[in-house]
Parts: structure tokens; C-alpha cells; sequence
């Protein structure tokens, strides 16, 4: 059997997230039927892991195994025959047999985009919070400062996560301001459910005064999830990089 | 009679262009809807110009006289509020009375998005045109400083464009690569019908190597229409800001 790695891109919008749904569209649904058609096995995909539902990707990265003999570039230009306009294949490769797109990730980039415009900027809106008020930078920045490194980070997750473990290790966490945008790039380890969002919302509370930028320090230390700040936005979130 | 002035964006996606038309939705249409709800008076909104179905706009002025007497945050906070997710006023601003948003506008910069990755990208689709072939970009940049200055555009317009003068004048026109962007930026004095989309249209058929960039000094010596480029696809071009 062949191993494939897919690199994928997707607006998130219409998706009720990466993982198969009982009620809704899932990304993974999408492009296993299109694999389906162009190998005429039934596909099962691994991802780097699920998003939610209106998050976007511009490199979730999924493996799948075929027995068939095509050129990889059916797995590309191919699949994307039989993707919608919102999914794309961006490259396909042949991936050693040890290779697993969840086990063998070692690193994460998720980019949070923040709208700082007072007014909805339709051309931005679909990948975008929109947040109307002015935002301290700077207390933000603190915040961000000390979510990085390796903590529990329990008081940060959906209150449906049922990971077992919750230590997590933040590479680095920076605000990038470009005009009217701010755009906030995680790297970590590894991500739990909705994570990335609540830190978000956690920050927007210290660039709004609503909360100290000790606060993170502090639930990151004894935090209960009902203590941290409200979960941003599914249509900011964008996986951008997993790394291996 | 007051007169105001509007800044407007717009996602061009579902509209069939700035102008009402007989069928199709337009954004002058949806706008001027909005107008009516808060003004309770009919109002026909002067715009800098038209932009065709499906092209974008992030710096659209626009202006309307009316008799009522309410605060300019009900033009811009109080209007969005009837306006559908694709446009929104950005400012609105008192004008003085001899201001005429097409008249007395001194320039235009359009920004014309190109897409070089070679598959489809889901997240900037939207928003540019996607070649998949690689662009001499150093043959382009000869080919644009030809366009530079004041020159008789006839060869570079619609078909049915009906302006009785067609001498305009560009002040300048850069390609910006951006990862796997190419942003073309346009700024001139004014704009014959479609006349961005087919010089960009030339530019990539100069790009791609099936024409000198030389054609670009003959085209706007003694053209014909028939012998510039195709009409770039209106989704890669977005109206950015226009001066007065």
C-alpha cells in the first residue's frame, strides 16, 4: 500500500469543520468522495487534526493509503476536479510508511485575524473579528508573552474537550498590526479544542482594559475554563503550517 | 440642501456592478435603498464612476444632497445597519457644494489581483485571477512603464465603451509580488470601460511570452481594440481609492 500526504486549503465558511458531522458538511467529507472518484477505493483521510466549524486552512496537512498505481498528480490536479470552488489540494506526496499526519506533527501555526476598522470591511469579513473598539497593543503583547512556553493550559479549551492531558507548549505567540488588520500567529506543540480562540478572546478582554495582563499568568496557573475569556470567532481562525 | 459624501467597500461577487441594471442586483441599488430607510426621502446617489459586474471595491466615493437634518453617523453606522454583508460605508463626510464625486475626481488607483500558485487557492479565489503558468515579470515591467504617461487608450477598452474621448493619462503601474501574489497597481487620471482589465490582460499575455512587450507602445500608438489582449476576469480587480 502507497501512503499519501496532502496539503490542503480551505474556506471554512460553509464546513461544519474538518471532521465527519451528523448534521452538516465536513471538509474531510469532500475530499475523501473526491479521492474516491479518482481511485475508486473507498478513502479514509487522517488530519493534523479537526477544526471547527467556519475555520479555515491554508495548510491542514492529511494522509491516506491506496493500493492504486497513479501518478501523484492525480492526487492533485486530479482530486481538484472533483473538490468545490471553497477546497483545494495544494501538493501531494508520497509519505514514508512510518508517517502519520496527527503522531508525527511537531508543530502548529494558527493565525487569528482581528478587524480593528470601527466599521464592517466587507472584503475582509469572511476571515475576520471585528473588533470596533481601540485595543492596548502593548498589554496584549504582556499576555502574549506569558502564554508562552509549556503550561496546562485547561483553563483554555471548549468546555466539550475531553483531552486527557492538557499541557501544551506555546513556541511563540506575536501581534503583527498591517493596517487596518492585527493579525495574532501561534505557534505551539499542539492545540486543545477551541484553544487558540479562547486564548484570543482572553487577549481582546486585556486590549479592551476588561481584565489585567496578569490574568494569563494566573490562569494559566489555577485557571478554571468559566474564568478565562469568551471564545473568539470561528472566521478569524486559519491553520496555516504543520510541521513535521 | 446638504451634501454628503460616502466612502464605500464592497465585495463585487454577487452584483452585477456599481450601475442599476436592468437585471441584476447592483450595489448603487442596494445603497441607495439604505439611503431611503434613514433619509425617508428618495436619494440618487453620483458615484466616482462605474465598476463593472463582479470587480471589488475598497475605495468607492459617492456623493447625495439631502434636506434632512441628522448626525453623519447616521449615514455611515445607521445605513450599514440596512445594508446587506457584502457592502458597508467606510466614512461619511460633509462635502462642500460644488463637489461632484465623478467631476471633480483628480485620479484612481486600482489594484489588479493575479494568483500565480498553480493550483486553485480556496482563500484568495475570490479575489484574483489564477495563472498557472510562470510570468516574465521583468517583460511585464517593460511593458507597463510603456503604458506610463499620457496616450490615446483606444485599443484598450470594451467594445461597447461609448466615451468620446479616449486619451487618459497613467501615472504609474507597478507589479508587487507577494508570496504567491502578483498585485498590479494602477493609478491615472481617469478610466475608459474596462480599460484596466484588458491592459492587464496584455500585460499577461506579454507575461507569458505570446506577445513583445513592445506591442503595449504600437497597441497605444495606432491600435484597434482586436489587437490588444483579452479582458482580465473582473473578480482580480478592485477599485482601491480615488482623489480629489
Amino acid at each position: 500500500m502507497r501512503k499519501i500526504r496532502l496539503l490542503l486549503e480551505f474556506d471554512g465558511t460553509r464546513f461544519a469543520g474538518w471532521q465527519w458531522q451528523a448534521n452538516g458538511l465536513s471538509v474531510q467529507q469532500v475530499v475523501e468522495a473526491a479521492l474516491q472518484k479518482i481511485t475508486g477505493e473507498t478513502v479514509r483521510l487522517v488530519s493534523s487534526g479537526r477544526t471547527d466549524a467556519g475555520v479555515h486552512a491554508r495548510g491542514m496537512v492529511a494522509h491516506f493509503t491506496t493500493s492504486r498505481d497513479l501518478p501523484l498528480s492525480a492526487f492533485r490536479e486530479g482530486v481538484n476536479r472533483y473538490l468545490p470552488p471553497d477546497v483545494a489540494v495544494r501538493q501531494a506526496a508520497e509519505a514514508p510508511p512510518d508517517f502519520h499526519a496527527r503522531h508525527s506533527a511537531e508543530g502548529k501555526w494558527y493565525r487569528y485575524t482581528i478587524c480593528l476598522s470601527p466599521v464592517r470591511l466587507p472584503l475582509v469579513a469572511r476571515g475576520a473579528w471585528q473588533i470596533r473598539s481601540p485595543l492596548d497593543l502593548e498589554a496584549m503583547r504582556r499576555g502574549a508573552g506569558a502564554f508562552c512556553g509549556r503550561h496546562d493550559f485547561g483553563a483554555f479549551r471548549a468546555g466539550d474537550c475531553n483531552a486527557r492531558g492538557t499541557i501544551r507548549e506555546i513556541f511563540s505567540l506575536e501581534l503583527i498590526p498591517e493596517g487596518e488588520l492585527l493579525y495574532l500567529d501561534v505557534r505551539g506543540s499542539g492545540f486543545l479544542r477551541t484553544m487558540v480562540r479562547v486564548m484570543v478572546g482572553t487577549l481582546v478582554e486585556i486590549g479592551l482594559g476588561k481584565r489585567p495582563w496578569t490574568d494569563v499568568e494566573r490562569l494559566l496557573l489555577q485557571g478554571q475554563r468559566i474564568e478565562a475569556g469568551l471564545t473568539a470567532p470561528a472566521q478569524g481562525l486559519c491553520l496555516m503550517e504543520v510541521w513535521y
